[in-house]
């Protein structure tokens, strides 16, 4: 397996040359202040050095090993410990964090390839690191003031770790139907009752304390979603003065032996009259954890841009290595016994489709991760339309780079036939780990309709008209003649997206079924052309560079025309799908299946 | 998990209703005597038992457990022996088999029915009788009527298992690469020296003796493919009187660790001098094994369909069961908290992907298996036709479905959430375990490069034009109003197949990477397209008895309109890959990778 190798250029390219951040952080007041290209470069290049020396390393002996459990105590794989202090130690986990409670304050662009070094590098430990963040984020943003200062500033340090919470063995997508009650008590706490499942990182030894945010109901909390309030609940105790007191009834009940993800630990979780606090208003503890989720939702998604990074590597190491077979065009290697496997058109197929896919991605999420920060450090027009888009990307984000990024494994992994498939190789666990990212944080197909009910359908069509614009937008000024051959087809995919956006809606009033039928279609015809928008914008720089003698913009050009000529034609299928319409799907009884 | 059930409604449907197989028996001089519809169901329902109640139940334990490898000898899971000999002793080993040596001489259609049923139960058990069913028929067609007395009877009553050995280190794809050597010896035998890999069923304690049937070249043998010769080997040597003497050299030297079929032992097998038998002719070693393939390849494809089968009955009796959220069309379960998922479009949509598929993979692989039964028991023009057609669509049946099989468990896998990540379920062991037969007996790429560019553009189109002009002649027979729906769509695709293989053609004789460009989308349309056709035969049938009060052929109809809404609009994506040109994934110079 090829040494994981953080993709650097890329990253600075997105950053500077395509997106321009430098000069938005010096627009932007919260950030002006501390966030420049040269603190970022410096925080990414050593943030590179962590996730290629002491994470990745780690990966292939965690999946063997995996987490053990015994008697309530979960002991993590081999390395995990020590290289959880380094990551720590190193500031880290408060990359992205509050800076009034010692957080970096860095924003989601540089957060967001933090989390795609640290998922190439081992998703399993990734995951340690990333619900501590997730929890500080919702923390930050709804805890009291006395909360944040007790708990949030110790997560920052990484001294504790946190968890979310949510799922309970009945209620998953639906979490309206969960059963964890909290009873208030006479000094303002709660007593949390109650049995969670598939809790990522909910016991370990990687902390000496662990803070469980979790959703439950008040005895006489309205039904239903409305009525789910969020509490924080310490593994163990924390006395007035700050040292750490009695274990507080939270147990691990068992963790799941599952597909991939070995080294992390998914635990059912007890709390039995736990000792908890309310995080936000009462009732309001959905929209508390979906404040937080929308920030971190984006990070799943870039959990599958780490995994096919990964992949690509080994791939294209492996392929280049390999001699097997002549070239078509006849023999390119007679020194050899056999050309390498790169004469062949399958194996380019292969490569190409995982590189464009991941650097499209890359750049998508990059995007999408700028909308967040323009929601969030922005002001007026500016920040509204982040939100907008944040709003409308995020399940983009979550299902497309996960579905693309499984892909990607998959297609590495043949690439590398037989040794692929053995264990040694290590391309197969990349496919077993990133498969968990379609499923957890609500499933690739909740995304799509979050996406196509609740943001396209749910605004009439007005969120995704905020995006259209921009691009139509860029398409009129965009005039050179050496980008037509990119604006030109990406001019039609955008008219087919505002189309079929329209007919969905205008169908969909007669027949709520019709969003249903097309959500998952219709989530990735906008995942190609959001893509393709963002493909042209980098192409739009490459070219300027493609003679510079630096191959990185020869290789972006040709790249991008791969994208455009071999990707982006999977909207055409997927639209005439979508067309079919729902009785397709509505006009077969259940008992027929 | 559900219990796996036969699909024995539908087998009966394609083997009579659909594809007339008693009729056809009764016409092949060859099977009339000892094949007929009774024979034939007693068969498919005994298998059915075993398969049900023997096999599926050791699935989840023999994936837990794997195989023990110590010292040379592999053990397999716990119950393999046992099932194995129930395997045998009712006579499964011989079913395919030559009459003369003890076989039951049964069809494709018939055997391909129980590959299916097997690897639905557990792919890893069905390798074991896999590779001995297909080493059978290689020695069957090539082998001299000694080395079939001896050695042949007893793999058909499954006292004996066999193997092939092809794979090297170095040689995969690319067999004319093979080191391992050969040497004459004056009684007529061989000395066999070398170490091959990748080796299933290589070494196991299910039989007495294990035949491995072993590619290898004679010191002075032309290079490349041409000086490959095939030997059997024994792992025990038998004597003159048929009883077992010496151990013969041949020696496990490790077994692979996998991603999944975990029970069936992947063996480096190291051959030290051991005494060899020649099969068929000196040199000619791969046409030997290639016959033979021909036949296997399609069983290596409906592995594929039979893990997709599981892992739909799987998702189908989740979805039932699982209450979460409601319908977009208002309530539909009041009584319970929730409705069940079969609600939701995403979720039928899931289902209904995997059901055409599979039906559709099915019927496809029954047409195809008809084919080879023709070309080995047919005469005149309709042997030669179903030759052609055999050869022509061998390497589609095993890449497309397996391709259609891995995506299936994949889909499979969603339905079940989270559910479908954590192993007790069984369900992401099916991802595991199909996942292999998209590379092993020839990646899927290689059988790209086998339809396209040796038998399409190898042939002019000949062979490709065989299967068009039967589509058209159906489509031009088929005038019924009620087919039209299907028919439209259908004459659609097949043109677009017709000018597509042309364009390849013209474009290849200018440049020949088109080819290796366009391999995998091509099998792919052809696949899409195909199963089209088989779909209208289907539902031709199934029109005529919707209304007969058996939900099966109203459930057909509509699984059909399906299909051509929802799956058949594929091709167009990829016919606009393919049309973009090589150039695509050439003009990019390797380094720029």
């Amino acid at each position: 397996m090829a040494d994981y190798q953080v993709p650097l250029q890329d990253m600075s390219f997105l950053l500077y040359d395509v997106f321009n951040n430098d000069t938005l952080w010096q627009h932007l007041p919260k950030l002006a202040a501390h966030v420049d290209k040269e603190t970022v470069d410096a925080v990414l290049q050593e943030c590179a050095k962590i996730a290629e020396q002491k994470i990745a390393p780690l990966s292939r002996q965690g999946d063997e090993t995996g987490v053990h459990f015994e008697q309530g105590k979960v002991t993590t794989a081999p390395g995990y410990k020590e290289a959880f202090d380094t990551y720590t130690e190193g500031g880290w986990s408060a990359l992205g964090g509050d800076l009034d409670y010692g957080g970096m304050g860095m924003p989601k662009v540089v957060t967001a390839f933090h989390e795609e070094m640290l998922c190439s590098a081992d998703i399993s430990f990734s995951l340690y690191a990333g619900l501590s963040a997730g929890a500080g984020l919702s923390l930050a943003k709804h805890g009291s003031e006395q909360l944040k200062q007790r708990y949030l500033t110790r997560m920052y340090t990484g001294e504790w770790a946190a968890t979310m919470c949510l799922t309970e063995a009945h209620a998953g997508t639906d979490l309206g139907m969960i059963r964890t009650k909290a009873i208030a008590q006479a000094d303002g706490s709660y007593k949390v009752t109650g049995s969670k499942m598939f809790i990522t990182a909910g016991e370990h030894d990687l902390t000496e304390n662990i803070i469980h945010l979790v959703l439950a109901k008040l005895p006489d909390a309205p039904a239903g979603p409305r009525g789910i309030s969020l509490f924080l609940v310490p593994k163990i105790n924390v006395n007035e003065d700050e040292t750490l007191g009695d274990a507080n009834h939270v147990s691990c009940g068992s963790i799941e032996h599952k597909m991939g993800i070995h080294a992390s630990a998914t635990c059912v979780m007890n709390f039995d009259g736990s000792q908890g606090f309310l995080v936000g208003e009462l009732n309001k503890g959905l929209a508390c954890m979906f404040t937080m989720m929308n920030f971190e939702r984006i990070g799943v998604g870039i959990q599958g841009i780490g995994t096919a990074v990964k992949s690509y590597q080994n791939a294209l190491a492996y392929a280049k290595d390999r001699l097997q077979g002549r070239s078509l065009t006849g023999i390119k290697s007679p020194e050899k016994s056999a050309d390498s496997i790169m004469v062949h058109g399958d194996v380019r197929r292969m490569l190409l489709n995982m590189k464009s896919m991941n650097e499209g991605s890359r750049g998508l999420s990059t995007y999408i991760a700028m909308q967040l920060d323009l929601a969030t450090y922005g002001e007026g027009e500016q920040q509204v339309k982040g939100e907008t888009l944040a709003a409308l990307m995020t399940p983009l984000a979550k299902a497309f780079f996960t579905d693309m990024g499984f892909e990607s494994t998959v297609t590495g992994q043949q690439v590398l036939g037989g040794h692929g498939y053995v264990r040694e190789w290590g391309q197969e666990q990349l496919v077993r780990d990133t498969r968990i990212s379609q499923i957890y944080e609500g499933t690739n197909g909740v995304q799509a309709m979050d996406l196509l009910a609740r943001k396209v359908v749910g605004s009439q069509g007005v969120m995704m008209q905020v995006f259209i614009d921009e691009v139509n937008a860029y398409i009129d000024e965009t005039s050179a003649e050496n980008m037509q051959e990119f604006i030109l087809p990406l001019t039609k995919v955008m008219a087919d997206l505002s189309i079929l956006t329209q007919n969905i809606i205008t169908r969909s009033a007669a027949n709520p079924n019709e969003i249903g039928s097309a959500a998952n279609d219709y989530l990735h015809v906008f995942g190609y052309t959001a893509m393709a928008y963002v493909w042209a914008k980098m192409v739009e720089v490459a070219l300027q560079k493609q003679d510079s003698g630096d191959h990185f913009y020869l290789s972006k050009v040709q790249t991008a025309r791969y994208y455009f000529a071999r990707m982006l034609p999977r909207t055409q299928s997927l639209i005439s799908a979508i067309n079919a319409g729902s009785d397709t799907l509505f006009a077969i009884d259940d008992q027929l299946f």
